[in-house]
């Protein structure tokens, strides 16, 4: 591949013979010239295939990739979004998807197949050779989140005996096999597959050949469990600088290696699917090729539990009917204060997400971060209070109203504060997903408190709001 | 070191000596025995050592950092978070700093010294070799989003004239230097530093001592420019399954190389970025450590915009006084709409911004994505102005008063969703950052769009909802 992208980087999307890469694909393919289809995919950009994919209905999906062979139907499953790649695998003819499945990793697979329905998964692993089934079927018994579902079986395993002019011998006789991820590291285990050792490779070219490669191995090599979690995976790579790691089993067997890219593209997918559930998309995904009516069953999920919230808040108004029906103005700034509160309170909740990420606040320490929002809430809640009591002094000329909103203003947003910084914490304490639940726990506090406070002022000063 | 992960990993916090580790690092600080502190320092975890230096003082962690040697106050500057790690640094004394700076790579170099204040940045790169100097120099004339401002200058350069046992013999000469970071490749270049090929250190296993590097490279080799921007580098790592990526300039000579890592890290980091600033924390990124004036003004900066564009929609009910005096009960149900539209819109938000970086839709196609909200819209529209208009059936007991507010919410569900799945894409096709302006501007709009919904539709309808 000589294409280089130094001569198009950073240009704004290079014109494009057509802007509908879809139906390029799908003429190409129709057409029986699998060299053309095989260019024009290669002439996408990643997003670009996922995105002409998507536009494709089911069959069209199934003619384009029955249409490529095995190998480059795979590179393509790779690089869609993990739900479109299982709808995409699931459609088709089983020893169809099989090939293709076969041309991916074995975490890959693992993937795919566990997101598909489990007949047609059954189905691919039944088609598949024995081996390799099998590694599939152990690497789904993992879950998603933990080392074992996120390595690759494929690693490179010496037996302490080797010396380096086998492993050399060995390393170019299977040069194709390795050639499709960069391999840094070479495994040495014992006679009963327990991990011993670890050779970079770089080692290699200094040693002399006929060395057993048990003398040039780092011995009790860094591992992990194939339990360990994405969170002590994340700070393992943290800590150290490899590219990869063993991951061995309860008995110290050489399980596979995991990547510490696996590890970030799984850390950054937690928090994108973080941000996504915390604006009430169930699930940490959705993608709009999904069909409208589990979109909308899914969005309802969670907008029917705000509904109730939001009624539950309103019932507070209801109950000051009287005050707001003598001072009707209030009905204006109930809204602004509601609002703000809320701004000032996810701000404190984003912050307290922030540092719970970076470790630099555990969740233990809720009054601390308590103490460092109230600071902050004071100074904003009063200038706040400041320009809504001004801009209600000059939409109704009584002062009190003034002092009422502002000071309902400057409380709610000291209470917004509080507990929006301190609510991750505390969920995160008792096990609950803070990304999901902290935003409606807020508002629905922060607004009922905020309606409380303007209109229980407005209450006990009625005379004083009362134009005679 | 053989400690291993494998014997403590998905334990939950090991029971530590102390749950105060800064206590402990100041006190070997102070105690003049600089094994133990290493040894101390060594145990934390990279998240605990930086919450343990953001609880000293800044005489406190200047102590810490100064007690340690060069090469392990690094260490832990390297664990920090960008601003943190910039703010400690500056603190230093310029010996201290400088002496610590020199133990970091280059590009971590440019990102501290880039945010430390100019005279302490200048400071510093006086106190350090000239070439070193020079070499910061030239990466912090770059953004912090370009392939220059993440690459690395440390690059295994071999002239093409070079013999195999040559590149060998460098290797194993700099062992040391290079051990730091897995290299994976060696780049050739010419007399003029310009890049002509690569060779994966791998190949160097295979080939015959005595041939020359020329012979061997893989010519013609995929590079980036160093102006490549994020989203290309993020592209061109997803095309490409490349561990690192040699970096030129418009005149083809090698400058560095950038790692899959370090783009995977600020890709990341965009994302967290994102999230945050669409919670309006400014800036994308706060930490309680920072001064409270400045917390609280950078807050401020957001909240004070949003106040007014809230006293903007809120004038919309100050419009309709009369209608709402007439019919109190309307008062109870502003809210819910305002907040529920508010939801359903951010919903559409986050999967226009999942889709945007995904590349599953262009910014173009801004008519596709409204039409496919709207079919949303509607069916989650319908199904929550029926709960609400039951709600206010059972409140009031005035048929016209349910009708009048789930009409509104299902109509300003579907203003809502329509805005949310359009604006980012609007947004980014005019270069604005579509994280910071989506949600003010949706809440904004759709909360003028329902009062005026419900409170209109009641003017219209006064004589039904007035009981007489």
């Amino acid at each position: 591949m000589t294409s280089n992208m130094s001569q198009d980087s950073t240009l704004p999307d290079a014109p494009e013979a057509n802007d509908r890469p879809w139906e390029d694909l799908l003429r190409h393919a129709r057409s029986g010239d699998p060299q053309q289809l095989t260019d024009c995919v290669e002439q996408l950009s990643t997003g670009d295939q996922a995105r002409a994919l998507s536009r494709l209905s089911e069959d069209e999906r199934s003619e384009v990739l029955t249409a490529l062979s095995a190998e480059e139907a795979a590179e393509l499953i790779r690089c869609l979004p993990e739900m479109q790649a299982a709808n995409t695998i699931g459609m088709l003819q089983v020893d169809t998807a099989a090939a293709i499945v076969h041309e991916l990793h074995s975490d890959e697979q693992a993937d795919v197949l566990g997101d598909v329905s489990s007949e047609q998964a059954e189905a691919i692993l039944q088609a598949l050779p024995d081996d390799e089934a099998a590694a599939v079927r152990e690497l789904t018994s993992f879950a998603d989140d933990v080392a074992g579902g996120l390595m690759i079986c494929e690693v490179l395993r010496f037996h302490e005996n080797m010396t380096v002019a086998e492993v050399i011998h060995q390393l170019s006789a299977n040069e194709d096999e390795y050639s499709d991820f960069d391999v840094q590291y070479g495994y040495v285990c014992d006679s009963e597959d327990r991990l011993i050792g670890v050779i970079p490779m770089r080692n290699l070219l200094f040693a002399k050949r006929s060395e057993r490669i048990a003398t040039i191995m780092i011995r009790n090599p860094l591992s992990v469990f194939d339990s360990t979690s994405l969170e002590d995976l994340v700070e393992f790579f943290d800590d150290h600088s490899f590219l990869g790691a063993p991951v061995i089993d309860a008995g110290g067997h050489l399980r596979g290696v995991i990547h510490r890219d696996a590890v970030d593209y799984e850390a950054t997918r937690a928090v994108e699917s973080d941000y996504l559930k915390s604006q009430g998309i169930v699930g940490g995904e959705e993608l709009r090729t999904m069909p409208i009516w589990l979109r909308a069953r899914r969005r309802l999920s969670w907008l029917s539990i705000n509904v109730f919230l939001n009624l539950g808040a309103a019932s507070v108004i209801a109950m000051f009917q009287d005050t707001l029906e003598a001072v009707i103005a209030l009905a204006v700034f109930l809204p602004i204060i509601s609002d703000m509160s809320g701004c000032s309170g996810n701000q404190a909740v984003a912050v307290s997400m922030r540092e719970l990420s970076l470790g630099l606040v555990r969740p233990t320490e809720a009054f601390r971060v308590w103490w460092q929002e109230v600071s902050v809430g004071l100074i904003n809640g009063t200038v706040l209070g400041l320009l809504v009591a001004l801009a209600a002094f000059v939409f109704n000329g009584n002062l009190y109203l003034g002092l009422v909103v502002g000071v309902a203003l400057l409380t709610n947003t000291i209470i917004a504060v509080s507990i929006g910084g301190t609510v991750p914490l505390l969920l995160k304490r008792f096990g609950v997903d803070p990304a999901v639940a902290s935003g409606p726990l807020l508002t629905t506090v922060t607004d009922m408190c905020g309606f409380f406070l303007v209109l229980g002022m407005a209450t006990l000063m009625l005379s004083k709001l009362v134009t005679p």
